[in-house]
Parts: structure tokens; C-alpha cells; sequence
């Protein structure tokens, strides 16, 4: 599964499996245009934090592309400028996409002294690059992480912090994969994840694929299954982790994170380094994006709660950094304390 | 809203306002044997502790009911002794269902001398008090339970315990309700409570009508709604109370328990005295029902899951008594240590 974000070179068109229908279809968006792909991006077509930014990748060669197609000698700096500023707000809580907008941005000034024209193989190089790139990290960090689950584990996991959710592999269903590929048998338990059902949806989806055992739970089980045993580890994505290690994820993954404490069960957030913004200090500073309320209130396009009554819909929130037994990056695990830790591994990789 | 389980006298037929088509469609289904009360049970056209007790009471004069149209002379005892043991065990974990079914087994034994059709209006007649004497249990439950709540508080109350759940008014939505009458401004955050979302369909129909403002949830929000300081108190209701406190109720209820300690937010049990079991030492031995798979699988017919996919769909959760801040009943609020608070409410009542 390293199918699902494609960009056609010939065509110059994105191409992106629209994750809203799995599992029961499977349909391709195409996006043209940098607006098309902010668009896929707010709608959900494509989610999951190194996903993001990965499409992000594209779209920017996107907003070139058709900037090239204008009449020669038209200005295109300052229209390229604002459109990669759209694009890394389409979303406001995973700091991937600001991460690969900004590493388009720095290539782009690299080349500073190109044409739009000249500058466009660059730039489809460096998404290509980034793409190519986020599997590999993801391989890395499966390898570094499996050691932390024994032959026979059920693993808890919260949302799709999997192939789909990244460029292929996945972060978290990394980890359990690379488990699976050192002959352990793990089985997993993908909490459903209201409300978009990205576990139920996609984890399930992709697991069943793999052939590995996976049983979907609703995410109010989780207090029953651990308190049973049933559960030996729990292993999440994220989409920002602050520099002393707070980590904003999928709505719901701060309860799991709680319970498995209470449960002394150990729980670890898998991430590529990317995901670390050292700029902000600490969760309180993460933004949390509210979706649409009809996200909640209906269901399949049945309404599920009376017309007019309020929902609360925030898409993410904030597990504080000593839930955390360990943060499972491409070049290790992070330990606690996590701003020492954290600290250490960027500057190893800087 | 009273009528939603009514028995017809003339016609000997009870009426059961459909919940699994709340809130988009009234319907009434109509039972006139004991066979179609229990399959309403366990189909959850009525669900709720103390509303599944009074169903069976109107189900145990449906089976006399229907004993008595048979030929003169024809034997009964036996035929009515299995159909109220089948009754007693349409679903397992709700402890007033036995409550009821007993309650119902005790008029006739106290008129064992009598026919059927002489049996027929007393049994009638004690069902009938028992759905009025559980609507005066839950007003006189609301009236000790609503000092718990300060004016301008929000209430987190997980699936329905309320009017629908009960014969009217409410046990956990009764604290809520006698909370507004007694002046007091009062706001319900309604956790949706999957699978069947009895809080985004029942409690937030229930609150509308009643104009007590309400916001529904999906169950995954709690850490972050508590941890932004947005709850105040958690109230829900009980399927069935153990001796020592131990708490079973909606699956995802031991987790908000454990949140709302985990974040020092008091949470209340609302129930009557016949949900404590005193048969049951702890919550150990309480049996957790497990319901179909589909319930988890499809959302308003269409598939959330992959085909083949196995789900969790345990029914409901034991909250340990350590979590429970106090139980509200008719009789007052039990305070921990709970052995000796049920004991000694149960002795009085004795």
C-alpha cells in the first residue's frame, strides 16, 4: 500500500485514493490544482499526519505546474508564495504540513534564480524525494520500535497511524508490521475511532490486507478490554509532538493514554522526527482543529442526533508527556524525560 | 414523556415506543405475547434498566393473558412458571429484570388459589404499580440526587438514564431534571454511547424537548472536555449495583469514571434501590452481556468495518466502586464505604 498518494508525471496530476469511502469502495480523487489538493486535504480525502505532508509535497508542484502554464513572462513568485502559505494552513494541527511546505519553500529558494519553468523538475524531484523518503523513515522506524512488543501481544491502536496515514508502512502499524515481519504473532485491537472511523475504516482495512489478526472495538471499550488484560501494549501516531513531549493524536488518544497508565499498561507514540515541533513548548500551544458538526451527527448521511442539538467536534487532542512510556522515532525511542531526549535526537540529526 | 411503554387494557396489548428508531421516527411497536416482549428486550426496542423492569411486568400479564384465551380447564401453571423464566432472561446483566420478573412471580404466588383468569387483573394490577411506583422512585431519586448540582454546572451523562429508560422522568436525567426545576441552570454534555448511540439519539431527544440545554459528544472526547475544565460532575445511571458498589452500566462508563477521578470531577450513580443486587458480592460476578457484531460493523445499514472483520461488542462495563463518588437512590445519597451504605439502605427499606 504505497499506491495511495500517486503523481502522474506525465499528466501532472495527483492522484489520491479517497480514504472517506474505504472500506467499501475504492475511489480515486485527481487533483490539478493546489486548490484541489487544500480541498482533498480539508475534506479528509487523504489524512494522517505524514500523509498530509506528503500530499502537501505534490500539491506545491501542483501550484507550480500551473503557474508554468501561464503566458511567458507573467510574475509568478509572489502567486507561488501565497499559494504554498494556503496550502500549509489547510489543516492547523499536523506540524507535517508545515514541515513539508517549508522543505518546498527552501528548494524553491535554492533555485532562487530559475524560472518557473526551470525550477518545476526541481521541486517534482523534492516531493518525489520527501515521498520516497517517508517510507523509508517509516521501515526505520518499525525496525527501532518492534522491540518493544513480544511474540504472542495484542497491541491496542487509536485511529490510522498506518500506511495510509504516511507516504506506505505506516508509524504505528509500522511498528506492529516489522513485529509481524520478525516472526512475532501480534494480534491487534484498533479502537473505531469517532468520528470519522478511521480504525474501524482503515487500520481494519489494512491489517486485513496484511493478513494480520485485528479485531475493532468501539473507543468506549477501552477501560473494559485493558481492565480484562486483553491488552498487552498501546501504540499511536501523532500529529505534533511538542519539545517536552506532549503529543497532540486522534481525538480519544489521551483517555487511552490515561487508562493504560491506570492499567500499567505501557503506551508509545510512533513518529517520524518530523512530527517534533521543537517551536512549541508544550501541548497547551498546539492548536486543535474543530471539524464540521454534522462529522458527528450523522452517520452514512442518517442523522444520529435530533435536528438542531450542538455537537462537540474536536478532531485532536493533547496527551501530556508522562502518559508516555516511550516516543518510537526513526532513530530510536525516546525516553523519558522527553526535553532531554527530544532535544538530543534533533540535534544528532541537525 | 410517560407513554412510551403503555399498556392497553381493553385491547391487552402493550405499546412500545421503537428507541432503535429515535430520534428520526416515532413508531410504536405493539406485543401481544410474551415471545414479541422479549424479543423487543433483545432487540432493544426498549432498553434501560429500569424501563426493561417494567416492560417485563406488562410481559408477564401478556403471557397469562394469552393462557387464559386456552380451552377451559386446560393446565397453565407450568406453561406461565417457563414463559416468566424466559422473560427473566431476555438479557442478562440488568439486575431489575429479575427484580421485576420476581416481583411479578410473587403477586401470583400470593393468589396461587386463583385461576387464570382470576390472576389475570391482580397481575395486571401489579404491573401497573410498578410502572407508577417507578416513576414516583425516580422524581423522589431527582429530588435527593439534585443537590449534587450547582446552578450554572455542566453534567456529563453517558447513554440514556433517562425518561426512556425508566417508566418517566429518569434516574441520572431525573437528578438533572429536579437540578432545572429547582431553578438552577444546568447544561448536559451527552456522550453519544456506541454502538447504538442511545446518548446522540435518546438523551439529546429527551433534553430538546424538555429545552435543557444539551450538546452531544462522540464517548472519545471525555479526556480533552474534562481536561479543558468543561465538566463539572458526571452523572449515569446502573444496570446493576453489586453489594460492595461495584457498578455495571453502558460499556465506556468505567472509563469516564476513571477520567473523571483521574481529573477530580465527582461522578454519581443514579438509581433506584432495586438495581443493587445484594446477591452480587462484587462486580466480578456480574455477567456482561455481548451483543451481535453488526451493531459495531454497520452504521444505518452500510458496513464501517471490512467484511469479516470480528468486533468487541461487549454491552457494558463494571465501574469499580472506588471510582463512584456516591450512589443517589429514592432513599438518599450512599456514601463510600458502599457495603455498609447499601446494607444499611436496604435493611431500612426491608
Amino acid at each position: 500500500m504505497e499506491d495511495h498518494i500517486r503523481f502522474d508525471d506525465a499528466r501532472q496530476e495527483l492522484h489520491l485514493l479517497d480514504q472517506r469511502l474505504l472500506p467499501t469502495e475504492e475511489r480515486i480523487v485527481v487533483c490539478r490544482t493546489v486548490a484541489e489538493v487544500i480541498a482533498a486535504l480539508r475534506t479528509m480525502v487523504v489524512r494522517g499526519a505524514p500523509a498530509i505532508g506528503v500530499t502537501a509535497g505534490f500539491g506545491a508542484v501542483l501550484a507550480l505546474a500551473r503557474l508554468v502554464e501561464q503566458a511567458p513572462g507573467t510574475p509568478w513568485q509572489t502567486a507561488y508564495a501565497q499559494a504554498l502559505d494556503l496550502l500549509a494552513h489547510a489543516r492547523p494541527t499536523a506540524v507535517n504540513l508545515h514541515w513539508a511546505v517549508e522543505r518546498m519553500r527552501r528548494c524553491w529558494q535554492q533555485h532562487s534564480q530559475l524560472s518557473a519553468a526551470e525550477l518545476l523538475p526541481r521541486m517534482l524531484d523534492e516531493a518525489h524525494a520527501m515521498q520516497r523518503e517517508d517510507v523509508a523513515t517509516c521501515r526505520a522506524l518499525g525496525q527501532a520500535g518492534q522491540h518493544v512488543l513480544a511474540d504472542g501481544q495484542t497491541v491496542m491502536t487509536h485511529c490510522n497511524a498506518g500506511a495510509l496515514a504516511t507516504a506506505g508502512y505506516g508509524t504505528a502499524l509500522g511498528v506492529i508490521r516489522a513485529a509481524v515481519e520478525a516472526g512475532k504473532h501480534i494480534r491487534v485491537i484498533a479502537n473505531e475511532t469517532r468520528p470519522f472511523l478511521q480504525g474501524a475504516r482503515l487500520t481494519a482495512w489494512e491489517l486485513q490486507r496484511d493478513h494480520i489478526p485485528v479485531t475493532v472495538a468501539c473507543d468506549n471499550a477501552c477501560a473494559l478490554l485493558m481492565g480484562r488484560g486483553m491488552v498487552d501494549a498501546v501504540v499511536v501516531g501523532a500529529d505534533r509532538i511538542a519539545a517536552n513531549g506532549d503529543t497532540a493524536n486522534k481525538i480519544g488518544t489521551c483517555g487511552v493514554a490515561m487508562l493504560a497508565q491506570a492499567f500499567a499498561i505501557p503506551f508509545y507514540v510512533a513518529a517520524p522526527l518530523s512530527t517534533i515541533d521543537v517551536q512549541t513548548a508544550d501541548g497547551s500551544a498546539i492548536p486543535i482543529e474543530e471539524r464540521p458538526a454534522d462529522e458527528v451527527r450523522q452517520l452514512g448521511g442518517r442523522p444520529v442526533c435530533p435536528e438542531g442539538v450542538p455537537v462537540y467536534n474536536f478532531a485532536f487532542d493533547v496527551t501530556p508527556a508522562r502518559y508516555i512510556t516511550g516516543i518510537i522515532t526513526e532513530k530510536g525511542i525516546l525516553q523519558p524525560p522527553f526535553t532531554a531526549s527530544i532535544a538530543a535526537a534533533l540535534s544528532a540529526r541537525a
